[in-house]
């Protein structure tokens, strides 16, 4: 019932707080037998790791991960893998002046009305850090995935209102802010640095594309496969908002335009987005995904504190001006979780 | 791991296709001692019934409800509610010729890949039928959060490209459409109208308000509030896309202008659509979900046959040109069942 | 978190009281393409039903089965499987007796305590009636353990303090109290007839014996295959303990008596029962359970009632005054609930 | 799926294997506000660790745990607890001789043939080592329970063939076999010693007894509280049986002598041990589990190699001659989980 763990057959349950001494994942329900190690994992650490570029803080937050349980001989055995990451960068003074006030934006006031306490030493449990354990879990299923012919996309569509013109797949790991449009990319990276200059941050639209899914993975009624992506995606902090295929556009089509007709290759459009009745259809997976703009700045903002008094609050430290470039791996991570449980889901059923 | 309950402590099971013997639905974990009647979930049962007005679909399916165990002298006992309902109109031979075609936007052929095996009457599981379960359900949470004194409406927003321009809500009720605006209701009636002359469909969006949500409800990190209500809401059938309070337009916004500020009244706007960090704060819960055209129009569409054939199909029948009225109280029936089941997990981490 | 569902990849939930409208089941992960049909499942209902022969009430339990979805054409079509009884004998005046005072062994106290109101016609919820629902579930899931070679037998070894002494698996199903010992049995059925004739009831001790499980099904740690297996005989009403193996008496045997040692063709010996570390070995799988004596005699005893006072209860009715001849079936359809379960996520593992 | 986690409302999952580099546990559902420390669970672990006494394994595990994150200034934040325990004493060469050969008694075979790889080090995942998570998680349920005026005691009652004839409760945690006859366990420790002198080993009968459950604990159908109890204390690896109340001496009685009556105090006698239809009815929980003699002997022993091939082992190093003493602290450890998860489980159905 309390919500720190996430599948059914491939299950990850993740503990740790930006602050505490470490984070990690447990990994239940691994095929036994593949063989994995800890520089694969790293490659999508890094992709997470704050640090990459002028567009992201500059903190060091250490994310060298340690498997410790569930590889034997380069292999797994089947058993939960424990993954582990600890916090080297405990600064707790730099955030006592948010001990008392709630940082707008922050879960700051929802978590004291949840738990009637609070670690008040950044943003604890709900701090950005704890995805890094869900990135660990989502190289482990990607591997997992790459024996199935899976693969998988991520990248920054539109940010701070400058919208990708062009895709580019190859360049996306090239550029800062992870677009799809090089050119886009230089005005992204330009807009995101003016805007930290003024201590503000921006919002932005990160897309999704997943190819080689065959036709028949998810669970009908309420464990569709596009309702196991909207959740698995809004369980990341800043995202408000998911569309599949034309998604938002949908509510202005007429059936004879959104449909996907068919001849004898297949489907001739892919509105759906590759999933029908949450049951994917072999087209292209394809999922939006809406940003919120990162919501520590360093502008003076009014808020209230726990004694219920007004108060401008201003936020330190450094922080990530817009958090795109920094979620696709994230996303990618939460997508391959969700993909790997629904194809061992499928499994099951047809034994 | 197979899809078809959702919820932990307020635990929903539903069965049954659109066109074998019954449709219904186990609940588990009603709180006892509460009085329930079936004229009280029955009012539910015939918000989403069809034929109720010109825009929807004259199918008579009946949605009278029996409540077989679980209430005992007017109350719960805190055992499962087990509600069925008959599917009295059970005409097979009205389908035969969709028997080895694939319908354009209906999930035939995803069906037939996931299970190798399907039910051609109809869309079988994924028919819209199986919402009757889930809104029986809804109305038995409806009445639990009631002594919580949280309530709900969802109404259309947008049908067939217009738009609402007013929020009249007790005019939600009384137009056939579910709009929120009675000028607009007109207009989009006509719409429909002319679309179903003409055989073809149109989508729309819908927008939920819940109120008097405390602060605290919602589980950190993977069942977050607007996780779970995301998934719940992608569950539907039609559903394309959701997004809370500034949703997508956050993603053009920038942190100065989206963090919502705090005085000491609480929040001076929600951006945030009333959840943060995935715990509501107190304020009035708001999303929106994208709901696409209709599937089911009598315009040919090219598609394929299970032999790999091209061939043209017309969907015979009457459906429901537009969705959207009809999915309102399923929406509404699936947030009522989410916010339950989080509440009562709330309660049992403070035990 | 109810307690009405059991299992993860074949999903079994039960609702329904004994006195109310109707009992049954929906399963959810039945294997598509099965073929599957009433009278299959009926066969095992009837070995549950009363009135078998002068051992067991005459009380007519209506248990004609009816399967309302998941079958389409004789086949499963992997959605779920509803399957109902009607309660016919609603007589809740013959209970009136009970309204208020608690009958011992019964699970009135009990039930009220927990829910604060109680349904007081017969044992509601708690009554032997509920597992109908589940030797109906029990049924599918043999249909599919057949598949897989599996199949199992349960008969009583002791009853009233006479043992059996012989095992003819022939014989079981052809005397009434389903003894591996003609000659045992028919001592029992005197022995039961006995104390019938005095107001009186007893116990027995029920074996089963499962073969054709290769080694390899159970998960470690705490889903074992015992574990799972004492969980569902435990969740039987009448059900006080249960052994595997050697059971008990292996604590009072040497670690060398008790190993199971191994030669070329495999192991030597059972005294584990075929599961070792919670994992099926290719033994044949044996456990064994108490049945505490049927708590409904018509000797007079002393109670307390809700008012708190004391008084004399008799319990009118006819009822079995032995239940191990009926629990059998119910013991085999968890056992075949436990199996299923276990192999489809075994399917999933190794995905 | 998989088998690593255990509870809804209070959710424990455990990782890692006896030679790996950790082993621990994620503890999910804690109330927030509680005050624990490191030195309380630290209490536990040392009751659980081996070399307490003579007839115990000299092995140095190393038993030392870490609170890694969910506790802030001494409470319980309401995340989830990391605790964790490093495994400084591997020495894989000690257990080269077992790379091959399947050890009697031991899951090497059963591993082997449901992953079809295994980690030949100890007994990897399958080890007593795993309870080391165990206890820690039953601390924590343990403080938790102590508001609610829960207590429990487990303790040996027969080991080697010798009964305890006295019940002496403080006796208890004074004599190296946890017996609750100190005569007995004189005896006991001598047999013990005899035996291992001889390089053999012997089984026994541990009971637990739990104190201030009110009535009312417990899920109907499948999830009883002594279902519950049955699947904790079987998932235990060395647990062959077990009984509740009278147990399998219930098989002999009449209804008549087994029917626990009642007077205006209460309940006169306990042959249910405390629990009736599933649910605590406020006696004293009463059950005994049969603990198989340790496998681990360095008698020479018949077994089969990965090769087919038949061979002689001996399994070498210091291990337990009797599980008993050390297994008493995890059978406390499951049932204060099973039964903080039961409680928080009812506070969710009444809310």
């Amino acid at each position: 019932m309390p919500g720190s763990s996430y599948g059914e057959a491939f299950k990850v349950t993740t503990f740790g707080e930006s602050h505490g001494e470490a984070v990690g994942v447990i990994i239940d329900g691994v095929t036994p037998g593949v063989e994995i190690d800890e520089p694969y994992i790293q490659v999508q650490m890094d992709r997470r790791k704050p640090g990459q570029s002028s567009v992201t803080t500059p903190r060091k937050e250490y994310d060298i991960i340690n498997i410790m349980s569930g590889v034997f001989e380069g292999k797994t055995t089947g058993t939960p893998l424990f993954i582990m990451l600890h916090n080297k960068d405990m600064r707790p003074e730099a955030y006592s002046d948010i001990q008392h006030a709630f940082r707008p934006g922050h879960a700051d006031f929802t978590y004291l009305s949840k738990y009637g306490i609070r670690d008040h030493r950044g943003s604890g449990r709900a701090s950005g850090r704890e995805t890094a354990g869900r990135v660990a879990a989502g190289a482990v299923a990607r591997k997992l995935l790459e024996r199935r012919g899976v693969s998988l996309v991520a990248y920054s569509k539109e940010i701070g209102g400058i919208k990708c013109e062009s895709f580019v797949e190859e360049s996306i790991e090239k550029n800062p802010v992870r677009a799809c449009d090089p050119a886009a990319a230089e005005k992204m990276v330009k807009r995101i640095e003016e805007l930290a200059a003024v201590g503000d941050s921006c919002g932005g639209i990160v897309e999704c594309r997943i190819r080689g899914v065959k036709p028949g993975v998810g669970e009908p009624v309420f464990d569709k496969l596009d309702a196991e992506l909207a959740k698995a995606m809004l369980s990341i902090g800043a995202i408000k908002g998911i569309e599949f295929g034309a998604g938002f556009s949908a509510a202005g089509m007429l059936g004879s335009e959104h449909n996907d007709q068919m001849n004898a290759e297949g489907y001739m459009t892919n509105n759906a987005g590759g999933i029908v009745g949450g049951i994917s259809n072999g087209e292209e997976i394809v999922f939006r995904v809406a940003v919120k703009p990162t919501s520590s700045i360093s502008k003076p903002q009014q808020t209230m504190n726990v004694r219920g008094e007004e108060q401008i609050i201003v936020t330190e430290g450094r922080h990530d001006p817009c958090i795109c470039p920094r979620v696709v791996p994230v996303i990618e991570a939460m997508a391959c979780i969700v993909l790997e449980d629904l194809m061992k889901r499928q499994a099951a059923l047809h034994d």
